[in-house]
């Protein structure tokens, strides 16, 4: 079978789903298992692979390309060979992250855990006027694919929003301009809301930290829903109770059952859900389809991440 | 003072809010406490009063016109005599109450009930793919204006709108049609979500109800931010469990604490809280100024309500 591009899919679901593709010899490769005889050249990882399940690319020769089935690449940059190419998964969780940040702010901003404590108690609160959104400066930080998918979903609330990248450049629809992150400092505290989208680099290590989240006023929501690390988790602690937080991703991950993070006050908690959610799968093999039929008609891959 | 309008204010805060108007002789009038020796004319209710708090009126003869605080005018119909005009809040509600519908869905969407009772466990969820919103099907059932600002937020995030009114007419930039409540038996059967904010009339009760509910599919969920008798609670604890349900009004209202729908599987509630955020006041006072300087110079006045 000259010509034949052989790819590897985590189970037969994704092979099913993804369906026959023209010049595609598709193969199941569980990581958790021994690697098919086949010379696999494409490897599809499993969702949220950590980097153990990435590792066995390396006794593949065969292999040139790992496929992420997430937006983040940090679990496979530390173990993928650098010969090895990785594509991720680019726009594919945009409208599941956004949509699960806009439910952090909204939960926060309209006290939905004090609701659910009092439901399970069968308690119906008093009236008390809640912050709410309509009407708040609301700060993205990360401003990339799922920033922008944020900020869409965030315009029509009535709010006053503002991007920050890691530079500045010139606005979208959606903003007048772009930030860049060494405005930040000043930024914060004109700001009601700071949502944080920040990969997990080096550079964005601790960006929320005592300094910056001493800039924000009383009472502002921090929300995370890009990686744990970029939000100090000391620093978040020691201001739980003058600031609030909502946050899907922590540092560390899982939090431990006995962190001080799940009672700190004024602190909601999403265990990791951002993309998980029924709108990955179609959004995920739609991706598969058009990037295993680039690569089996000789076409440059898409979305490969640049490796410093 | 020839011409002057006399107006009372439930508590001196509303008076001081909204400031001198030209024309306007303003005093206050908490109905709780014996009405003032002036002839007030315009009577300015406190926020979700009860029936028991605007009968008052009726003892008043120079009284003409009752301003409610609230869209909803359930409880002034039955007290308030005819000779006397009923205006309501139209639009001040709107961006609190379509944010919390939102807000509502999302919860239900992504799980945050569980969530809450993990973090509360200090328990990191093991990964599951929920519903989510994007690629999902919402039926807006009472399309007016709280209803098109639920459409108008809910457009970013991938969904397919169906707009229900009382009568059939033309879309809007939102939708390309508006259906008449005659259809919504048969559009039922094609909705995730149905998100309802019918008033509280004798045509709204019981709308969504044993025959409704049942030909929605399995797993739809049913929202309430209208008024809670649109929603029959019998046929919604028959259907717990098959259906989802987020409310944040009930019937009855406030539900008492051995109420089954507090346990009922599958079911989040919020306490009557659609409007109750610091979007509130801002634009009711943009609204009594806006009222009150028409009537000071001799206009009609804004938003009375039809009286049957």
């Amino acid at each position: 079978m000259k010509g034949m591009l052989t790819v590897s899919f985590p189970d037969q679901t994704w092979l099913d789903d993804v369906g026959p593709i023209e010049g595609v010899a598709p193969v199941v490769w569980d990581p958790t298992q021994p690697p098919p005889g086949e010379d696999v050249e494409v490897f599809v990882a499993p969702y949220m692979a950590p980097s153990a399940l990435l590792e066995p690319v390396r006794d593949k020769p065969s292999v040139r390309l790992v496929q992420l089935l997430s937006a983040g690449v940090d679990a496979a940059l530390p173990v993928v060979p650098e010969h090895i190419a990785i594509a991720n998964a680019h726009g594919v969780h945009d409208a599941a992250t956004a949509e699960l940040a806009v439910a952090l702010v909204l939960a926060a901003q309209r006290g939905f855990d004090e609701f659910a404590a009092a439901q399970a108690k069968g308690e119906w609160l008093p009236r008390e006027f809640r912050p709410g959104l309509a009407d708040k400066r609301v700060l993205v930080l990360g401003y990339g694919s799922v920033g922008s998918a944020i900020a869409r979903r965030l315009a029509p609330f009535e709010v006053e929003l503002t991007a920050v990248a890691s530079r500045a450049r010139g606005g979208d629809d959606l903003v007048d301009r772009i930030h860049g992150t060494d405005e930040l400092l000043d930024l914060l505290p004109q700001q009601d809301v700071v949502i944080s989208v920040l990969p997990g680099t080096a550079a964005t290590k601790g960006v929320l930290g005592t300094e910056t989240l001493a800039a924000l006023p009383d009472g502002a929501l921090v929300v995370n829903v890009g990686r744990g690390p970029a939000l100090d988790t000391d620093a978040a602690l020691a201001e739980a109770g003058r600031l609030r937080f909502a946050l899907d991703v922590t540092d560390p991950e899982p939090l431990p059952g006995d962190h001080p993070l799940w009672s700190a006050p004024g602190v909601i908690i999403s265990p990791h859900v951002g993309g998980v959610t029924e709108a990955f799968r179609p959004r995920m093999v739609a991706l598969l389809r058009e990037q295993l039929s680039r690569l089996a008609a000789g076409e440059e891959p898409l979305h490969v991440v640049g490796r410093g």
